[in-house]
This record gives C-alpha cells, sequence and structure tokens, in this order.
C-alpha cells in the first residue's frame, strides 16, 4: 500500500522527543458521543458494534473531530476490546451501558480454551485502518491502538465494567497460575492485532492500560506492566521504511512511573493525578510523556478552559529546541472525553494548546 | 465521663510510633454487612440511618466483629455523611445502592445557605460513642471519624455517588470562590463534629478523605488537602488529659504522600497502590502509617491471605524496637470491606497479622 505523504508531523515528531513548532493535541475517545455528527452516524448504524464493524462509517466517525478541530492526530475508532470480542466472548453494548461479554471467562476451563484468536475475525478493524489512512491523505498521522492484557483480562472476567473489580482480583490472588496463563494469551493476542494494524497503515500504536491503576503494588507489575513488555516485545519497530512509535498509558499507574521507564516504548501516557514538571524530570530524557488534562475542565467555561491547558503545558515546562532528541509532550486529556462535553469548549482549549505553545516557542 | 482503663494500648501506641508487641490491626468498615449478625441487626432497624441513628443497635454492631476477631480498635458505626445530613440535605440509603441527598447543592444560592449544622442534630452520634465506649469496658480503644470536607463536597454537589464527578468538578473548575465557601463550611463543621465525637469518648480520630484521589495534581493540594489541614488545626489534641491520635486517608492520594507529610496529624492512611517500603523511608520518621491490604486479597483461600497479609507487614520492614517514638504501622485494609467477604477469612487475616508480626519482633 501506499499512503499520501504526511503534511503535519508534530505528533509523530513529539513521539520522538523532537522539536515541533507547537505542541500536538488530541483527545482520548476525541470521535465519540459528544460530537452530534457522531450521534447522528451512530443512529444510522443502528448499535455501536455496528459503527465499528462497518469501515465507511468507521472512516467517517475517525474523521469528523477533524473536521471541527485543527487536531494533530487522528485515532481508529474502535474499541479495546475487539480482540476478547475475536477470541468467542461475544462483545454487545446495550444502550446507555458499557460492554458487556456474553460469555466471561471464569473458570479453569473457560481460560484453558482461550486461544490467539484468527486475525480474519478482526479484519474489519484493519480494513478500516487502510480506509482512514486513505481518507485522512495525510493530513495528520494515524494512531492504532488495543486493551493492555490485564485491561483486557478485567472485562473478560468480569464480564463487563466493574467497581470493585472482585471477580477478576479473586482469580489473581486465587489462581496466579490461571491468570498468568490468561494474560500471555492475551499479550500475544494484542502483539498480532497491532502489528497488523501496522501493516494495514497505522502510524503511531498505543496501548489503553485502563484499569492497571487498580491493582496493588507488586500485583501491578506482576500482572499488568510484565504483559504490556510482553506486547511491546513483539510489535513491529516500523514500516514501509517508517518507524512506529509506540505509547502505553496506564490510567493511575502515576506510582509506578520509574518502573514504567523500563518499558521498550517512546510514549508514557498520564492521567491528571500526576505532576507533569516532576514526571519529564523522571522519565523525560527517555520517553515522551501525553497528557494530562482533566477531562472535568472542559465542562467549565471556554476562557477556564484555556486557563487550565496553559497549565498543562507550563508544568511540562520549556519545550525542546534544536536537532536530535531531547524531551516531548503531546497534550492530551487524561482520560476520554465526555459524553457531555459542550463541543465548542474543545474549540478553546486546541487554538489555547496551540497558541500558547507556540509563545513558549518564542 | 469516666470509662474502664485501656487494656489493649497496641493501637495507640502504633498511632504515636512507640513500640508494640505486634502490629495492631482494625479494618475499615469492620462492622458491615458482610457479617451475618450485622445483617440481622440491620433488618430489625429497618434501615440504615434506623440503624446508625439509634444508640443500642449502633453500639451493638460496632461491637459485633469485635466479638468475632480480637481487633486492636473499634470504629464507631456511623456514615461519613452525617455532617451534610445535619446540614439538612437529607440523607438517606435505598436498598442496594449507595447513600442519596434529597437536596443536593447545586448553585451559589444553596452554597451560600450552608451553615456549620447545629450539634444538637448530631446527637444520636455523640450518644452513640458513649455508649460503645462504656460497652467496650476498655477492650480496645474507640476510633471515631469524618468524610473530609472535599469528599462531603462531592457527595453534596453529586447529590449521590459518582464515577465521573462531573457537577463537583463543574464547580470547582467555572466557580472556585463557590468550592472554597462550601470547603471552608464543611471544614469547620467536621472539626466541630470530630471534637464532639472527642468529648463524648473517642480515642481517635480519622478523616476519611475518599475522593482525594479523583483530583488533578494541583486541585487536591488546593481543594482537599488544604480543607482537611484546615479540620487539623481545630482539633482538640487531648481529652481528660489523655493525648488523641488524629488519623488522615486520602484514597488514590500515594502521589501526594510527601505533601501529606506536612499535615498536623499523627496516622496518614495507604492504599493498596503504595509500597509501603517506600511510604516509610518517605514519612516513617514523621507519621505512622496505616493500611494497605486490597480487601479484594480476602476473596482467596486463607492460606493465600495470611501469605499476602505477611506481604505487607514484610513490605513496611523491620519494627519499631525500644523506647520513645520511632516508625508505626497499623495494619489495615486499603479501603472498606466488601460485603461479600467469607467472615472467617477475617479471621485468617488477624491471626496472620498477629502471629507473623510477633515472629518479626523476636
Amino acid at each position: 500500500m501506499s499512503f499520501a505523504p504526511l503534511q503535519n508531523d508534530t505528533f509523530l515528531r513529539a513521539c520522538w522527543r523532537l522539536s515541533t513548532p507547537h505542541t500536538p493535541v488530541w483527545l482520548m475517545r476525541q470521535a465519540g458521543r459528544y460530537l452530534p455528527e457522531y450521534r447522528a452516524t451512530r443512529a444510522q448504524a443502528g448499535s455501536f458494534m455496528g459503527l465499528a464493524t462497518n469501515t465507511d462509517y468507521a472512516t467517517e466517525v475517525t474523521l469528523q473531530p477533524l473536521e471541527r478541530y485543527p487536531l494533530d492526530a487522528a485515532i481508529l475508532f474502535s474499541d479495546i476490546l475487539t480482540v476478547p470480542d475475536a477470541m468467542g466472548l461475544g462483545l454487545s453494548f446495550a444502550m446507555g451501558e458499557g460492554p458487556r461479554f456474553a460469555s466471561p471467562v471464569r473458570d479453569e476451563a473457560a481460560v484453558k480454551a482461550l486461544r490467539v484468536p484468527d486475525l480474519n475475525k478482526l479484519k474489519y478493524v484493519f480494513d478500516a485502518v487502510t480506509s482512514i489512512r486513505r481518507a485522512l491523505n495525510g493530513r495528520v498521522p494515524l494512531i492504532g491502538f488495543s486493551g493492555s492484557p490485564w485491561t483486557l483480562a478485567c472485562y473478560m472476567v468480569e464480564g463487563a465494567g466493574s467497581d470493585d473489580y472482585r471477580l477478576v482480583k479473586t482469580m489473581l490472588y486465587s489462581r496466579p497460575d490461571l491468570m498468568h496463563h490468561l494474560l500471555a494469551i492475551n499479550a500475544d493476542a494484542v502483539a498480532v492485532y497491532l502489528n497488523a494494524q501496522i501493516d494495514a497503515g497505522a502510524q503511531a500504536v498505543m496501548i489503553f492500560d485502563s484499569w492497571g491503576g487498580v491493582l496493588a503494588d507488586g500485583a501491578f507489575q506482576a500482572f499488568s506492566l510484565a504483559y504490556t513488555a510482553r506486547v511491546l516485545a513483539q510489535l513491529k519497530r516500523e514500516h514501509d521504511g517508517t518507524k512506529i512509535p509506540r505509547i502505553v498509558f496506564t490510567k493511575g499507574g502515576g506510582l509506578w512511573l520509574s518502573q514504567m521507564q523500563s518499558l521498550d516504548c517512546e510514549v508514557l501516557g498520564l492521567d491528571w493525578t500526576v505532576n507533569l514538571a516532576q514526571a519529564r524530570a523522571l522519565v523525560g530524557s527517555t520517553h515522551a510523556l501525553q497528557g494530562n488534562l482533566d477531562p472535568n475542565v472542559l465542562f467549565a467555561p471556554p476562557q477556564q478552559v484555556a486557563a487550565e491547558a496553559r497549565k498543562v503545558l507550563e508544568a511540562f515546562g520549556a519545550p525542546h529546541r534544536g536537532d536530535g532528541p531531547g524531551v516531548g509532550h503531546i497534550f492530551n486529556l487524561g482520560h476520554g472525553i465526555s459524553q457531555h462535553t459542550p463541543p465548542e469548549h474543545v474549540t478553546a482549549l486546541v487554538e489555547a494548546v496551540h497558541s500558547h505553545s507556540r509563545q513558549m516557542r518564542l
């Protein structure tokens, strides 16, 4: 496949800790329910999975936020749970609820029956990646993604979201052998899945360890970090002669940042609880940082949104100048954007990030 | 009032970082739904508030876990939200749901109408404290408690539990002046409330900052930590010639531990994400530490429960020996015990903490 040349490489340059004319910005879940045009397309598609599995719809909604805002990256419209769905667990999204699996994995027989899925079952994802990359026509880079092995395990065992992670942690503490077996399969499946996204045209990949932060110290390292590392060890480093940066985001992982520095990836995502200046001092010479505005800031009036965005930029501090790698900052939220966000507040956010970060470079 | 002399002072000694023959242990929410005898009393009382506001019932359920387990402290049976209830917000607990306020505080008029409540409206709490202290008859010390100003504000604005804290954070970012006004009233109310518990017989007090960890770095310091400090500054240091230790627990606050060291209190509570050895190295010379087993460990078989309890004790490390203050560890969970916990697993936990911590002192 050959695609149009890239016109805006600020996001990729920041991943590699190279200087940029402004701080690149994109938002987790930027193609989503807060946009009326998304809700219209989703209504046509009938269901979330109907949207995600249709190449045209997935392409359309991925590009919607780019039509409104001068964002510096696009992210594949999909879900973090496509891999266990392809394993046969039966993913669905009931209206107004989160994801649910028809066949959760709760005993030894269910764990031992798990296999790395046939990639043909995920062809809709790779088709969407290629279609989106074509439609982007070089405007900005396209990010592919997956849930982390541990985060997938949470949903696979719980069968849905949870507020206490009782079932998955019961398995972890009662049968660590089973949990390790499950996580190894998840890691190998996530690796082939992300590699296929890279082959299809993804220019960067991100691992969402959305639930790593619910683990105890010690358990995080053994059951989340180790398996994220196992994914990273299997990922393609380049495609078509271009290097592919890899982002790892552990929500609630701020306490383990120095251990995450050992991950063989280019970018570490941070939630809003982390002090960006401290994080930069700790890991900024080896990893670019992505984050970390509280999404709830977007409910404040636009001038407060802009002020809080400037605070995040100033917390990261002086931008990298000159040639060669230094430090890198990619502006983002510390979690997905809320469905209740007023779209015009996002306009104020992106404008503030671009204009203030340019001023910081004068 | 005069009460029977204390027979087991290991908890209080650990608060003051004095040596103890074993590591004291108690469990957040130790009087609760996981105990069949609690469920029986609650059924008699008809409702949660019926239980909490009746002196005899509150005394009975506070003592229930002490009849089963050799715990080293008792904690008043009550709720963290009694103060806003007394402010007139109308607290209720629907069956199977969390707390709910009939009159949430969502605009300037509602915030400006708030006052430190008349303590007579909380007389049922102080009566329960005195009754429990009498019933304990010196077996173990009694801990009084309140929610932190910020945690109360979360419930007061949201009107119930929340998974995104959208309303309270919207107020925080849109109208920081209103949020500061609300928090100042909460802080002053919590202070008089805890002082009255001390007068009634509480031998230690704990501030539960259950939702401090949802705040962004910067916002935590300004909107949670500052108002916890405002409470502490107003608390009585001693009663009837005995010093009263003060415990602050911020769930999800591990990243801010060095800033919490500035708090004028004796004990800092930690959740399970914190590395106890690192926490001890950071703040162990000024504050005792309380925690930090993941409550989900209690779903594993008893021998795994015991093994994980030993890990927590070993993570804290060598106990303090000799005279004068050194380091202090109070074993606890990193959050309230789950209603689904098998009671016999708690037996294994308490036994393991006592026996292993005695061995560590040989």
